[in-house]
């Protein structure tokens, strides 16, 4: 890289859904954009979530972090991040900084940090990075325009937003400024969101939310239950604040709700001090009017809501005179949890309303129209779709294509490096690494020990010790139909029938094969499958 | 139960979608209907498939089973039924005949079988039951109308339908002949389909997709792969006359599609000979003009299409050059799995049309708009959502209840009985029986080992191994984190300092207890987890 170039390379966040992660490189340095985690496509049996791996990158050059906003899939590998760059400085805002200080204050982790805003500047070797107020459906969420000094290229890199023009909590996306920083530039390029891109309209603001949450608490006579993504916590807080003018008391329930709910307090950004409102176990037996907030909106195993829908909460429990509230959408993968929570409640006779009732959810990224309206605002030269699948990379490539003649767009994957150093930006590829598996006390564990599991759920397991000299065969298994039990007499007459005939005086490396391989065609022919063999030859 | 009455008992499709089975009790007979299969809500680690309990039913009163139609949540149980019931005489139409036949063919299974059509009238003790040739997605559907011999009450039952009046393939669903059979009833009940109902509109015509479907196959140059629901074979032969209409020739790739073509060509509801149809291997290196029809629109793991979508097909591999038609929609659940698909195709540059870009799917199942049809038609006394999940019967229950004052409208669930012998339907609670998981070769596998399977796949296990004369200590992993490995030395100085120190002269049973315990702690500390521990004391 000359002086005056960089290069952005996506590691995570494009062409899957999570574990965002950019590096703006440039001649003596590495800044890297978020630090996201990722659920796998594939069932990975509970493990906690995968992260980018960080050996692409040299801990000599990255001495920056710039956390965009505190999602999970933008902050959910800090830990991580800090085990392996601990003299890296990290850059957010107050809100994200109390998300963070709670995630790591059970580790007690410490890190450098550096507070930010919309007026800052963050300045480094070559390149200057302005962060811009957008849109989102957490506070304080930033793009960023990346310029090289001598202001041959100018990027606009903005990950997740949407353009919301009528909030009534924040301003809207600083559209001017964008203007202003990049009409200076020889040349630009946009980095923009592709999450909603198949959808045709216009996201709707916050603020149209407004009226139809108002009037579910404010006509129900009814125990109100609502959940939402916690990280919401402007929608969180005005669903609270609108209960209350209801005469409702709050109960907040699931760590995540009470969680964000702090940070929110704590940062200044909303008004109600969650210490103010009821503990489930005041509301235990009383007739008050209440709204409960709970954690739980995908309907995630260990959540509030689920512990809730199913009975098993010991202080509330739903009945015909509840209403649940589902302020949020169903993110793919989750309907089957989702709908076997609708279908709990609605055997204990409890009313639910969805966003497919009413008009109580709103998404945190852009439509096509959301996208046209940044272009009318100012057009690049060149454009690349980021955060979302291949298929929503190629469907917003496509509207790009059709609509502006005069814009290049290109389609890029994780690990392509985009160079802008000549006045086309040239796109390397480099070598792909697999994201990394995390599981337990944020420990890694390989693919390859995942498929083992993946063998011993779908086929069970049969552990055998055998004693040589003794002829003493022992034979127990897991996870398989308990009528094999009668078979293993059977199984142990074959194979000591098989050892005195072949095996006896076979090295140890055949006969435990032999072993193994005979098992498993023995439970094969009953089964139809084959286990998993341990065989210990003492 | 009087001579004169029935009841109406499902045991399986109310409150979860599938296994389809529902009893008509008479005083000395069980008439069963259908014979489905379930898949479940949480993960069971590729087990084949849920069917119900059939230790409900007592053999000696179970001589008949009615087979509405061929999807396999209606008739995938049927194998296991023939087993425990060997003497019923099954029910079924010519099309649901040679699916069954194809089905148990490998296990030379016989059965006793009566063809049935919309023409006929099964006589059973004391109950007539009529077929009503009704609308769905697959050929030969059914309703059936259950009337009592001396006309006390008669019962409308359809689990799956949709009215279509404008199809070109078959005749509309029979409203007329429905009227003339219960009008002359003292008492009626609907039972009718839930699937559809939070669907405010009328069920479009199979007739309606051609338009789309057409112009998709007349206006592409591309090579097309199209895939749907295999089981409707009117769509399929629709489709692949339109193909060679515009000249091009016709691939079935994937055992499903082909197992339902060569149904339909046999039971003579579609003309076309699949034997006619090029093979994959055929068209490998050929410019020819194709449309491939392939099995798996959702997703499937050893599907035809995730095969080609993943590069993974010997013959095909899509290229930017291909159509992909999804004449399809997602079943909740299959979200991640087809997206998956879509994905796979984008990178490799194919273009894909599914049901959100044109209308080239519809439903089988009725949405408001069509229940009203049936009820403008014939208004029942009695009304009982089937045929869906808990939040679903609700949504129709509700529905019926704010639009039709003079219907007695009841919830229902699987293992009640509703028993009409007075002027109203008794309805009585039996006790429920859990689904019966099958696996490998049809046999059944306990909850509890499916629990067991679990645990292994989350926390992974270790085998130990143990001469206790010999003092001689064997520890070995599966499914552990690599790192493990180094751990192994320090875990058997611990158990083997414990063994000397504790247990040396314990009883077997403590002892075994104690080390799987110390174990378990062992790596708890390390990888905030506890493996399953298996013990053999030699």
């Amino acid at each position: 890289l000359k002086n005056s170039s960089f290069s952005i390379i996506p590691i995570g966040g494009v062409e899957e859904i999570g574990s965002n992660m950019t590096i703006v490189r440039t001649e003596n340095e590495d800044v890297v954009i978020d630090c996201g985690l990722l659920f796998p496509y594939e069932e990975c049996f509970d493990i906690n979530y995968l992260i980018p791996d960080f050996k692409f990158l040299d801990p000599k050059r990255v001495k920056s972090l710039i956390l965009t906003h505190g999602h999970e899939d933008h902050i959910g590998g800090i830990q991580h991040f800090i085990n392996f760059f601990p003299d890296a400085t990290i850059y957010l805002t107050p809100f994200c900084l109390n998300l963070i200080q709670k995630k790591l204050s059970e580790s007690k982790t410490n890190f450098k940090y550096v507070i930010y805003n919309s007026d800052s500047q963050l300045i480094f070797d070559t390149v200057n990075i302005f962060p811009i107020h957008v849109n989102h459906s957490i506070p304080e969420t930033h793009g960023l325009v990346i310029r090289d000094k001598e202001l041959n290229w100018g990027a606009l890199y903005i990950s997740d937003f949407k353009v919301d023009l009528h909030s009534s909590h924040e301003p809207p996306i600083e559209l001017e400024k964008i203007k202003l920083l990049l009409q200076v530039c020889k040349r630009t390029a946009y980095f923009l969101d592709s999450t909603n891109i198949v959808y045709d309209g216009k996201t709707s603001s916050e603020n149209e939310l407004n009226l139809d949450l108002t009037q579910l608490i404010n006509s129900s006579q009814k125990r109100i239950f609502l959940t939402l993504f916690a990280s919401n916590v402007h929608r969180a807080s005005y669903i609270a604040q609108a209960a209350l003018n209801a005469g409702r008391k709050i109960v907040l329930m699931g760590r995540s709700v009470r969680h964000y709910f702090e940070a929110g307090y704590n940062s200044k950004i909303i008004p109600l001090n969650p210490e103010n409102f009821l503990e489930p176990q005041a509301v235990k037996d009383s007739n008050e009017k209440i709204l409960v907030i709970l954690s739980g909106c995908q309907g995630d195993f260990l959540s509030a809501l689920r512990r809730f829908s199913f009975g098993e909460d010991s202080n509330l429990k739903p009945t015909p005179d509840d209403l649940i509230i589902f302020s949020s959408k169903v993110i793919p993968g989750n309907e089957k949890k989702i709908y076997r929570i609708y279908n709990k409640l609605s055997e204990f006779g409890a009313e639910i309303v969805s966003a497919n009732d009413a008009l109580i959810h709103s998404s945190g990224h852009p439509g096509k129209e959301d996208i046209k309206i940044l272009i009318a605002n100012f057009k690049p030269d060149f454009y690349f779709p980021i955060h979302g699948e291949s298929y929503l990379l190629k469907k917003h490539f496509e509207f790009i294509k059709s609509h502006y003649d005069n814009i290049d767009c290109r389609l890029i994957y994780n690990f392509h490096e985009i160079k802008f150093e000549s006045s086309i930006p040239k796109i390397i590829k480099q070598d792909k690494l697999d994201p990394v598996i995390i599981h337990g006390k944020s420990l890694e564990i390989e693919k390859s020990q995942i498929s083992q599991r993946r063998k011993m759920a779908t086929q069970g397991t049969v552990f055998i010790s055998f004693i040589k000299q003794k002829q003493l065969l022992k034979i127990s298994t897991i996870g398989l139909p308990l009528m094999v039990e009668n078979l293993l007499p059977k199984l142990e007459q074959k194979l000591l029938h098989q050892i005195n005939n072949d095996l006896q005086s076979r090295e140890d490396k055949y006969f435990i094969d032999q072993i193994k391989i005979s098992t498993r065609q023995f439970f094969n022919n009953y089964l139809g499958y084959k286990p998993v063999t341990e065989f210990h030859l003492l």
